[in-house]
């Protein structure tokens, strides 16, 4: 038996054709047209050389144009690589280079990036005209092509403690799941209208893409987040559904036509498991009036593990802390280090397990052996679960921070501060913000005799990697704290900024 | 990956331990309770010798025994063997012959029968107190062990065209699979109370047995369907949620207390494709108030394929007399001979797909060849789907008669008939009948000079099948019609009784 994602374009065509599938600004088509589009899409790349398991990345503010890609590229058999469109030059080269990518499709916005990024890769498509050109003038693929369920779907790059990101491979399987998982756990249904406002490169917001579409919803956009925009659309095309980093929530309760906006159509607000305070949860329920679910996760997962549900029936209870329970479909463990499970309330590693579990890294066995065992994908994230399997996170085991609902590795932040002469080593944590609920911190010590300004550090990282990556603040110390062993002891940092309790990452 | 059916238990214990899985009359279980219920279930087996892959049978009526046989056998790495309470000794004995089946558990309502069988296999459990003692001196077992997402979970027995009953082989990933499209189709959630009142051997019932399970609702059950019972019980337990055959549905519509019992708790009816008259359903809307959905499926595809939901906004369309639509997770297709799919409104086979798909037949490859093609189920359902994808059913190409919700192949009554020595040659067809939607009807062709009564045949009969597939009319012609090849013409039979219009199956 062979499923393709393109079965969850298939259905809502059959059943649905002449209903909306997009509205996107003055575009919209219905489920017919949205589906032609993608064969014709399937078509041109095929005429251009691109065939089954090759990959198309794709470099582009959100829009109906890379709806269409998260269905063009799979269903054809190719392989789909969503580029964050915040990474600096050299990251995305060396995400089109270790994916050896064949084809990029970019927008406007991108289009010197793409220009740059040209000899990476075998042919760009850049700009809405061209990909217009590219669609009148191809042939509709005949889809699905003999696509199998265990073949690769998409590689989705994430960061790494190696420093070096790395391909997930997510199976059309694995996000098939994981659209179903989601179907159950968010309550899509036919009468969705689900807003893209959080960035689609994300896989966050790119698995409500697959069950929207499935379930007969509608999709609807801004290029990028905007308070103001987002309130306007949210009452123009009577949204129900977004999902939401706690940055975003912080700037619609604070627009000030907030208080008097239409959200009247909203069923349920998703947002991220970055932290988010009680405070402007409370406020945010408060200003939108609907439905707040909390969803855990991550790409290894595709990406949806765990979900609290119904959050403004929480507010005063304890659990609002927590991430939310495992989703049917996942199983959601918590492990000691030899394997065996924790019991109520002890600390060890999320481990998790389902038919939504990735492949594996893109060229990595050792990294995929790492935190793939028998099946379970061991997170690095530490939690406890509670007497009801609640989960509760109480740090990652990975070191990273969430900014702004980006993941960044303390690593990869560390890499780049390093590589200026006058540094001779660095600690990078988060710390509590009130807008990104974490920003990037720096503990810098200096080479003896050196100097340097926090300023030019910052114009020295923003060469090498994404800006959300680069520190927002920065202490120079004489030291770091090390444990006896010669390790740095982050927490001891880190305790000065959130307290000696849990860093309260939910 | 690796996925047993134990999962949907798993779960609600984890999260819902304190919960309610079961009310049966005067016997309660929390989640954890049931959990641990199964687990020695489970152990008794075990330490008595069944082993993985062996088969167990049940031959019971409803109730939460039959609820723990249901995922302590599979979750065991044992096979299910669900036997249909209404056959006859022969034909319960042929199948447990057919799936050498190790183990039988029956109730005391089958003790006499499990006693005639009980030389067919190696051990019989047979009455609540043996089922209590075995679980009280069993070691709760250590699940799941060991299973795999295709090991066979159950053999579900279906009647053939052949005339020999067939095992249908389902897999754990089957099982869950129906388990998950069920739960986006009827939309189960937690707050369920399902009520199983059809027989929970059939899995039509059995496959909600799963769903409702996963996401962690409450079981309730009657021993087997009483109108008067039924509405007592819905308004005891608050029951949400129930699976009704038409024959029940009227049933329940001219008790004397439906007019004024409480059916304040129900959501959803969900009622099977058997045919269904308009006025019946208007008339059980009505008098239950609350939202109908009608399936259609069959045991091979585990068993959901369509559904028509929220028939209560359509009593005024011509959609109400189709099956529904296509699921999340199936496709429904309608196919010419030749495999090309038929244009809308055009009628063919309909040809079924998805992870819900059974493994095979039982011992019976070319059996299973015939139907399953390239992972395609061939129903040998005739149809057509309309242009938004609306399945209209018009024909069984297998030559099958559903009365009173059970399916009653044609050739199995003919065959008993046949073996009567005053009958020459027999056409079964069924005919509408008010209570039981179908009834079984014969046409008779005697030998010459003999002669036999229609109670004389039917005594016959119910030596050699259940009661339920003997003919409740007959007549006696001097001719069956016949094609110009020879071929018995049974539409110009039922056309007497039908009209010359579609059979109305829904």
């Amino acid at each position: 038996m062979s499923s393709s994602l393109w079965e969850t374009l298939r259905r809502p065509e059959a059943l649905y054709g002449d209903r909306p599938a997009y509205v996107d600004g003055t575009s919209r088509a219905t489920y017919r047209e949205l589906a032609n589009r993608c064969r014709h899409l399937a078509g041109a790349l095929q005429a251009s050389g691109v065939g089954a398991g090759d990959r198309v990345a794709v470099l582009m503010t959100n829009g109906h144009r890379y709806l269409e890609c998260y269905f063009a590229i799979p269903g054809m058999g190719a392989v789909m690589v969503p580029l964050n469109n915040r990474l600096a030059l050299p990251e995305l080269r060396y995400i089109l280079e270790d994916a050896g990518v064949h084809t990029l499709i970019a927008d406007e916005t991108y289009a010197g990036t793409a220009g740059q990024l040209a000899d990476s890769v075998k042919q760009v498509i850049v700009g809405a005209a061209a990909y217009e050109e590219a669609l009148a003038g191809a042939t509709a693929a005949v889809l699905p092509v003999g696509v199998s369920d265990n073949d690769v779907a998409g590689l989705f790059y994430t960061g790494g403690t190696t420093g070096a990101s790395k391909g997930v491979m997510l199976s059309h399987r694995n996000l098939l799941s994981n659209a179903m998982h989601a179907t159950i756990a968010l309550e899509y249904t036919a009468a969705e209208v689900y807003l893209h406002t959080a960035p689609m490169f994300h896989l966050a917001d790119g698995a409500s893409t697959y069950s929207v579409t499935w379930v007969g919803g509608c999709h609807t956009f801004l290029p990028s987040f905007d308070a103001g925009a987002t309130i306007e659309v949210i009452a123009r095309e009577r949204v129900t559904a977004t999902l939401m980093v706690p940055a975003m929530l912080t700037a619609i309760c604070e627009h000030p036509s907030a208080a008097t906006a239409d959200f009247s159509s909203m069923r349920m607000v998703l947002h991220g498991a970055a932290p988010i305070s009680t405070s402007l949860l409370k406020r945010s329920i408060e200003v939108m009036g609907c439905s707040f679910s909390q969803g855990y996760g991550m790409t290894e997962v595709a990406p949806l593990a765990t979900v609290l549900d119904h959050e403004e029936l929480l507010v005063d209870s304890p659990r609002l802390r927590s991430a939310g329970r495992e989703i049917v479909g996942v199983q959601a463990t918590v492990r000691r280090e030899d394997g065996s499970f924790c019991a109520v309330d002890e600390v060890g590693e999320v481990v998790l397990r389902g038919p939504n579990v990735m492949l594996g890294y893109w060229n990595k066995p050792a990294e995929t052996a790492e935190v793939l065992r028998d099946g379970w994908y061991w997170s690095r994230d530490l939690g406890y679960l509670d007497s009801e399997g609640f989960l509760f996170l109480v740090d990652r085991a990975k070191d990273m921070i969430i900014s702004g609902g980006e993941n960044v590795y303390s690593i990869e932040v560390e890499d780049a501060l390093c590589k200026h002469p006058a540094v001779l080593e660095v600690a990078v944590i988060g710390v509590p913000d009130d807008k990104w609920g974490e920003r990037v911190h720096a503990a810098v010590v200096l080479r003896a005799d050196t100097s340097v300004t926090e300023t030019e550090l910052n114009a020295h990282c923003h060469e090498l990697i994404a800006g959300y990556k680069c520190p927002r603040s920065m202490e120079f110390v004489p030291e770091l704290p090390r444990s006896g062993a010669g390790k740095v002891l982050k927490r001891e940092i880190r305790d000065r900024y959130w307290g000696s309790s849990d860093r309260g990452i939910n």
